[in-house]
């Protein structure tokens, strides 16, 4: 029963993943601004990947403090530290959130259509700020968790 | 009700690619061979990451042969080719099978590790990789629609 309450977490966390990443996707498309993006159909899967790094960065510092015996989860954060509240907001949530297969389908269509600039630069800037944002986040939870 | 019918689509998709996701790393974990594999850990995220982009580039294709004029989905591919599946399943269930966060995590945590090797190699066959089997799929399934 345990596998299959893991697998159910799992679902329901990658729903929610799936639903936030596509409301992001058409509140970039109808922004304002967007006409201006020559790339604007791919903001919306690279800000979710940007926010689900930031997220997965704050919770891997989070699940190494936990480990760590000087620290202890109190409040929401003890909620957050069950494992199977883990499992469905790392691989569930945050998963399901960022998409590696969109990413590489507008990429290889920009390469195909002779655009190299925007293709690597849209590769680069989703891993480039992707580790930065990975570590940021870290950073702040390793200072709140100290 | 549309819209919201859209993301109950979407959520299911999303569900049915994180399960699929967790079970892919779960098997590669458990095989036999894993324990060789120095990256065992990410060689599951990179195989969802592949499948994902694959069964993307051959859905890809397909939406371009619905556009086509001289090519009409019939059989198994009428159903796949509504609106509303469509979007439950390249949104749903390839944008969840694959990730970008926990490849970012993988590679940030090989590289703060000194394990640079590891880390842009993991990265450069997810990339490279995931877009040859792109046009890999694409190619099949253009020729199938032709």
């Amino acid at each position: 029963m345990t596998f299959v309450s893991d697998l159910f977490a799992i679902a329901l966390g990658g729903s929610i993943g799936a639903v936030l990443r596509y409301l992001i996707t058409l509140t970039v498309v109808s922004a304002p601004l967007s006409g201006w993006l020559t790339l604007h159909g791919s903001v919306g899967t690279t800000l979710a990947n940007l926010l689900g790094c930031c997220a997965l960065g704050g919770l891997f510092q989070f699940s190494q403090a936990l480990v760590a015996s000087d620290w202890v989860a109190t409040g929401w954060a003890a909620s957050l530290a069950h494992p199977r509240t883990l499992l469905a907001v790392r691989i569930g949530v945050l998963g399901s959130l960022t998409t590696f297969s969109t990413l590489i389908g507008e990429t290889a269509v920009f390469a195909s259509q002779g655009r190299i600039l925007a293709s690597s630069m849209l590769l680069g800037i989703n891993v480039i700020a992707g580790w930065c944002l990975f570590w940021a986040a870290a950073a702040v939870v390793r200072n709140w968790t100290s």
